[in-house]
């Protein structure tokens, strides 16, 4: 049984601490939020044991500290628990984007504890504690990502608590990392939040909600998540994102043509499109 | 109790005769389908209780006529049923784009018939008569599109049916659906097949399929839809979707402009678009 400490605790930190606790890996989990009624809500729901009115009183005993900000604030709590970590202790963290963690972990961490990346592949519509779920992570992709000091111990600890939690651990270095899931996810909220403003300058917008079906939902439903995340994930991962969004632009493009030429050449357009998705899913 | 005839048995069609005669509306369905092995499984499932093994055998005693095939297949099928439709029959269609098909019926049906073109809001990611459900229309919205022919009593009497289906009549000209559910229905599958393409060129696309998660599957859904309706609809509602392809590339622009400028206004932004999005679920 390892002493955690989880700082930021929303649905990402309190999910965590509830599956810690479910898999047996953690008896008591140290939990700070910046807002105290979250705080206080974690302990309400059992993602936490002990409320700490600072995130160095959390991390002060810990063996493991967590860290489930948002991005933008990570550089700040790092200073402030850098000089109260014990010696040897294993920090990581929950971002969607690595490269930059990572850097700021090498500046503002000492050289006596060791920082492993992590980004589990989960995620909900909602956000908070109020959304926080024991089985979020069960089937995930769970990214881990070495930094320069990092051991191999340390990515081995990680990942045995990553496979109890029910998740896969997925190690990967950060750059590699970081271009992959602006694929996968970065450029998908980025999509979903451009379509639902494009149709809601429309003035007839209100007209069209009453048309709403399901695969309106469907791609609209990232642009219902958190908008200081994804400003956060814009920020610290942009080059990739602005890759992307240029290869989506050729490729709407591209269809824009097949479209407008009646190009027989647009049926198996769509027809790959399904074959490539279901190797996503198989 | 009326007479109906339901040509095209896939999962509209097929949805359409289970839903029709659990709400007391039909108690026989003559059906037709181009594929025979289509035909006798709606007949399994309850769907039609009588096999036509061409569609002029399924309208002849009809009272209410119901095109449900692929809308490029429809005005072959209007020709081929013109001569034997009874004198006063209600022949209606589920297609997707509204204006060709209307053309279509007024050009190629006797003055003696009354065309009243209709559009469910529904659809599921797995098509075809396997995947036919008597619940798919309840709470959808079900457009109705009067032609210049139409009586009123005619749009009374459809409307009606959609009601005991448990849809929402919307009554909407032509033009104007195709406007709006181009912006609403068609660009959204658009987008989704053009983003799984875009990933799916990528040499690295087998690394990011592990780290799928709910996004991509959500923003990818669409993708999966049957790429024949897909071309249909570009090749029948080809400039407003193009219009709308047009408008996205211009929000698109937008949205990489504050990401690359680290513009204050992308949190603003990713904001909106979730409010704007909350006003269609409400």
């Amino acid at each position: 049984m390892e002493k955690i400490a989880a700082l930021g605790l929303g649905l990402i930190g309190g999910s965590l601490g509830l599956a810690l606790q479910q898999a047996g890996i953690a008896k008591h989990i140290a939990g700070y939020d910046s807002n105290p009624d979250v705080t206080y809500q974690a302990l309400a729901r059992g993602a936490i044991t002990d409320i700490c009115n600072t995130a160095e009183k959390a991390v002060q005993q810990a063996d493991i500290v967590i860290l489930a900000t948002p991005i933008l604030a990570m550089p700040e709590l790092l200073k402030r628990i850098a000089p109260v970590l014990k010696p040897g202790v294993l920090v990581t963290d929950t971002a969607s984007t690595k490269t930059q963690i990572l850097t700021w972990a090498k500046t503002l961490l000492p050289a006596n504890v060791v920082f492993v990346g992590g980004h589990p592949m989960a995620g909900r519509e909602h956000s908070g504690i109020e959304a926080a779920e024991v089985g979020l992570f069960a089937g995930c992709a769970y990214c881990l990502i070495p930094a320069v000091q990092s051991s191999s111990e340390a990515v081995a600890q990680l990942s045995e608590i990553v496979l109890r939690l029910g998740a896969h651990p997925l190690v990967i270095d950060a750059e590699r990392h970081d271009r992959l899931v602006a694929g996968i996810s970065h450029l998908p909220f980025v999509l979903s939040s451009a379509l639902v403003q494009c149709l809601g300058k429309e003035e007839d917008w209100n007209e069209m909600t009453t048309l709403v079906a399901g695969g309106f939902r469907d791609m609209s439903r990232l642009a219902a998540g958190s908008s200081t995340m994804y400003r956060d994930i814009c920020a610290t991962n942009k080059e990739e994102i602005l890759n992307w969004l240029d290869a989506m632009a050729l490729q709407l493009d591209s269809i824009r043509s097949l479209i407008a030429r009646d190009d027989d050449a647009l049926e198996p357009y769509f027809a790959q499109a399904k074959k490539i998705r279901e190797t996503a899913f198989n």
